[in-house]
């Protein structure tokens, strides 16, 4: 274990921690205790027909779902909605490898998937919460992938699905994507095969990585009209430094490496034996794909490859220069148009 | 000086080298008898009126042109054209860290910017070969970068400009793509701060190199078709390895941040005091202007950008879902068109 203080509750505001048991993997492992956090918004009603499930993104946690995408002045309205935002498996809030004892933790954590967390999700929602029905599940990103998961999986469950630019079965070329961030991190020798004392041994790794998702994560655009700027940043140096650096600096090494490992392998054909047409013809929520239009890594035309395969669903598509990590509304007109859309996806009769 | 025997006329076919005498460059240093490589295609007419230029980019040599750009059935016909493919500086043909003399090679080579290489370029072109007009200047990627600084520093010399896949101001994006570059290399331990003892020791840093290459310079279409399929490589690993590590992993590291290091600081308003709309007003030659469309990191948004500014010019796209490295001329529809559009524009009267 790894004191780190960006997952403490004074960082991350507060979270509930729920211990769901030993939970088995698909690629053989186990999580001992398994501890998932997750944060609630609203009161399910007598009749629990007003739960919504987001799941968090890479190197997200409940905290910037709650800051940005949750409140009575958006679509995810915790006065009408019970809303839970459950932290992914490896984020460092649910357990992961910085917080996992010795000798499970660290670089022994094992190999999580995309289906291992909505597993663990779905034991949260039903033997702890009482939740059995889903009015929709959103997510961006790796939220996405576990909101494609969920809706294949558990198709009499999940009644609306909004995968906000994501995918189903991942790419190659975003695979590689990630295999480039997770060499970023790995080839720091203070990473020492995931043995580091502190993850500041591994300052240099972290910041490399930083960088490629400034490269990868906004878009040509952003940057030709100084997007930064709008931010706050007086220059590509400063923007770098005191938005990515800071943001990516302070996180832990193998938790980062946890979740790449497990969003290259996103993909719900695994469980219909590779055959991506029969998965997604199994779901039966009513469907917004709503990829980013400058999205780098998850092209519009990749999502609209898979929407054409689930039967009951539509593309939305999100403009915005901003690229992947306009998931952040650092567009004033992003979160509009998305609650626009959720608005009209959760009017819809299901 | 390093010994490789990439940089040698068994692997890239024969060329000439030219001494131009000691080089100053803008950054203040200065080459020591500096060696320009450089290939030759055909014959100088009697009034010299049928000489084209072909700068070479980022990590290529005369050869890439040659085997794909030049010859009999293409626009640049050495049967009705003299055609010079200069090596830039620092490609390991023409002077470079590898190949310059202790004390000024290696981690001490000077900075070169496009502007250097293309002063080297004029010496050779009027002083040695009697060129004092340019019926073409054509180029791709950092060829594009000299090509425009050529058409802004002697507009009376060159006639007509075909940059392909470059731009003539670097954006930001670009910039720091290139970083990535940077950093994949400088991050490896073997490389020493530039005094590693043979290329070799800073692989994994060139293999990071050439996977962040894999990931920018096709495109998630070239990856999602599986073009690399097409390519004759079985998966993405054995494309990764035989194809992209295969061209980089043999390359030196120092030559390959040289050029990086001026990749990155491409500008023709350096010429202006940072006017790009006057550097580029200052154009005379016939002017196309030619993107690829599926390009990451020179996208034809902001080729067309900088087509606008130039007075007699036109935009040309090039259709592809090969990326930027579709100038490997990977795509067999690629070549038709690029000839297509050089044919037309050397047939344009000036």
């Amino acid at each position: 274990m790894i004191e780190n203080p960006y997952y403490t509750p004074e960082a991350q505001g507060h979270y509930e921690l729920a211990n769901i048991g030993d939970l088995r993997l698909e690629e053989g492992g186990t999580i001992r205790g398994c501890r998932l956090g997750y944060a609630t918004f609203g009161t399910l009603n007598a009749d629990k027909s007003n739960a919504i499930l987001v799941p968090t993104w890479y190197s997200g946690t409940h905290r910037i779902m709650a800051d940005v995408y949750i409140g009575k002045q958006h679509a995810l309205n915790p006065e009408r909605y019970f809303i839970v935002v459950v932290n992914q498996l490896g984020n460092g809030i649910s357990s992961s490898p910085h917080n996992t004892p010795f000798p499970g933790g660290m670089a022994s954590f094992p190999r999580v998937r995309i289906g291992d967390d909505v597993q663990a999700q779905h034991r949260l929602l039903t033997e702890r919460l009482g939740v059995d029905r889903l009015e929709l599940v959103v997510g961006g990103s790796m939220g996405a992938q576990q909101t494609y998961e969920w809706a294949v999986r558990y198709p009499d469950m999940v009644r609306r699905a909004a995968p906000i630019a994501g995918t189903a079965k991942n790419s190659v070329h975003d695979f590689l994507f990630t295999e480039t961030l997770i060499e970023a991190i790995t080839s720091d020798p203070g990473y020492k095969g995931g043995w580091y004392s502190a993850a500041s041994d591994v300052r240099e790794g972290l910041f490399r990585h930083a960088k490629i998702w400034a490269l990868m994560g906004w878009s040509p655009a952003f940057f030709s009209r100084q997007r930064f700027r709008a931010l706050g940043f007086s220059s590509l140096d400063d923007f770098l430094t005191n938005f990515m650096k800071a943001y990516f600096g302070v996180m832990d090494p193998n938790d980062l490496l946890c979740m790449a490992w497990k969003w290259q392998r996103g993909d719900v054909s695994r469980l219909t034996g590779g055959d991506l047409e029969q998965a997604l013809g199994r779901i039966r929520a009513k469907t917004f794909v709503m990829p980013i239009e400058s999205d780098m890594f998850f092209p519009p035309s990749d999502c609209e490859h898979e929407q054409k395969l689930i039967p009951n669903s539509e593309l939305r598509l999100i403009h915005t220069v901003d690229g992947h990590l306009g998931l952040f509304a650092t567009d004033p007109e992003y979160m509009g148009q998305v609650d626009r859309h959720l608005r009209e996806l959760l009017a819809t009769p299901v």
